[in-house]
C-alpha cells in the first residue's frame, strides 16, 4: 500500500523505532527509512522533534509525529485496515495500560540494570523481575496482549522483551525464565516467531556486542 | 445520560481524578463517585487497580480501568458524543503528545519542587519553568490544545495548571507569569473559566492549605 509520503527517522537497535517499523509492516505501509547517527543527529530529526530530539519520528504529509506509542495510535487511525488495537474499548484500554506500564516500569528497570555490578546489579535484577512478573499478569491467560493476534501492546512490548532476553545473556543474569514466568516466556516466543517481527529483528550478535559495549562504557563513567 | 453502572474512585485534590470527572461531565455521563482515603484505601480500590493501587479507577459494567489518560481514551470510545479528542489523526496525536509531556516532564518537576528550599528550590523552579515554556509551544497559536473547544489535552493539562498556580502562591515562587508565558497564561484563564471546570474546581483555600501542609511534612522528612 502506498504510504503517501511516509518517512521514519529511526535507529537500528531502538525498540521504540522497531515498534513503529513493525506497525507499518503489519499494515503493509511503504515508507522511506532514515537511519540516524545518535551521536550526530540530522537537522531533520532536531527540527521535527524539537521537544525531545529523539527517534522515532514519523513524517507524514509534511507533518511530524513523535513518541512511539503516540505514533502507533496515529498509524492505527490513518490506516484503518489490519487494526493494531482491539475493537472493544475495554480491551483497547488494557492494551494501552500495559504498553504504558512497560515504558514506565520495565524499561527504566531494564536500562538501569545495564550499568550495575555486584549488589546493585542483584537489586536491579530483582526489581526488573518484579515488574516483568506484574506484566505477565496482563496476559490474563491470553496468547497475546491483543487477544489472539499480534497488535498494539504486543509490538510495543515485544521489542523490549527481545532486548531483555539479550540483556540477561550479556550480563549473565536471570530476567525472564520459563519456570517462574511461563506465560510471559511463551508469549515472547510466540511474538518473536511472528514473520513481521522476525523480518525486522536486529541480529542477535550485533545487539549483544552493542549491549556489552554500552555496559563497559557506562561502568567506566560510573567508576570515574 | 445514564452511565450504565459507572463508578469512579477518586480523591478531591487529585488532578488525575479531576481529569476523569471533567471528561464524564463534558459528556454528561452520570456516575457514582467514591472518595478514597489515600491513607487507608478501600478494598475496592486495591482490588480494582492491583498494579498501582492508585486512584483514579473507573468501574464500568463490572470492569475496571486505571491510569487517567487511558481512562479518558476509554470514555471517548464508549460514549462517542461530545468527543474529547479532535477528529483529525494528526491533531489527536498532538493532544496525546502534550498530555504525555505534562505527565512525564511538568508533573515530576512541579511535585518535586514542593519539598525544596533555598538553591534547590530555585533550581526546581527553573526546571519547571523550562518545561512549562515548552508546553506553551504546544498551543501553537490556538486557544486550546484541542483547537477551539476544551478537550482531551485541555482537561488533562488544565488541572495540573490549576495546582501549579496555587503552588506558586503557596511557595512564593514564579512558575507561570503573564509576561514570559502569555499564551499559556491566557489558556489557563480560558480553561479554568469553563463552566464544567469551574463546577468541579476544588476550593482554592483548601488546596492552598493542603499544599502548605504537604510541604511542611515533606521538608520535615528530608531534614530528619
Amino acid at each position: 500500500m502506498a504510504g503517501e509520503g511516509v518517512k521514519l527517522l529511526g535507529y537500528w537497535g531502538s525498540p521504540f523505532a522497531l515498534r513503529v517499523r513493525s506497525a507499518l509492516k503489519l499494515k503493509g505501509i511503504e515508507y522511506e527509512y532514515q537511519e540516524e547517527d545518535l551521536g550526530n543527529k540530522s537537522p531533520l530529526l532536531l527540527q521535527s522533534n524539537p521537544v525531545y530530539k529523539k527517534i522515532p519520528v514519523l513524517l507524514h504529509n509534511g507533518k511530524s509525529i513523535s513518541e512511539s506509542l503516540v505514533i502507533l495510535e496515529y498509524i492505527d487511525e490513518v490506516w484503518k485496515h489490519n487494526p493494531l488495537l482491539p475493537e472493544d474499548p475495554y480491551e483497547r484500554a488494557r492494551s494501552r495500560f500495559w504498553a504504558k506500564f512497560v515504558d514506565e516500569k520495565c524499561v527504566p528497570a531494564l536500562v538501569g540494570t545495564i550499568s550495575k555490578v555486584g549488589e546493585e546489579l542483584e537489586k536491579g535484577v530483582r526489581e526488573a523481575r518484579e515488574h516483568l512478573k506484574t506484566l505477565e499478569s496482563g496476559l490474563d491467560g491470553k496468547r497475546c496482549f491483543g487477544g489472539t493476534k499480534i497488535g498494539f501492546a504486543d509490538v510495543a512490548i515485544g521489542w523490549i522483551a527481545y532486548l531483555a532476553r539479550i540483556e540477561q545473556e550479556a550480563l549473565k543474569i536471570q530476567l525472564i525464565d520459563q519456570q517462574s514466568m511461563p506465560v510471559l516466556a511463551a508469549w515472547i516466543d510466540y511474538v518473536l516467531e511472528d514473520p513481521v517481527m522476525k523480518e525486522l529483528m536486529p541480529p542477535h550478535d550485533k545487539v549483544f556486542k552493542h549491549m556489552i559495549g554500552m555496559r563497559e562504557k557506562l561502568i567506566a563513567v560510573v567508576s570515574n
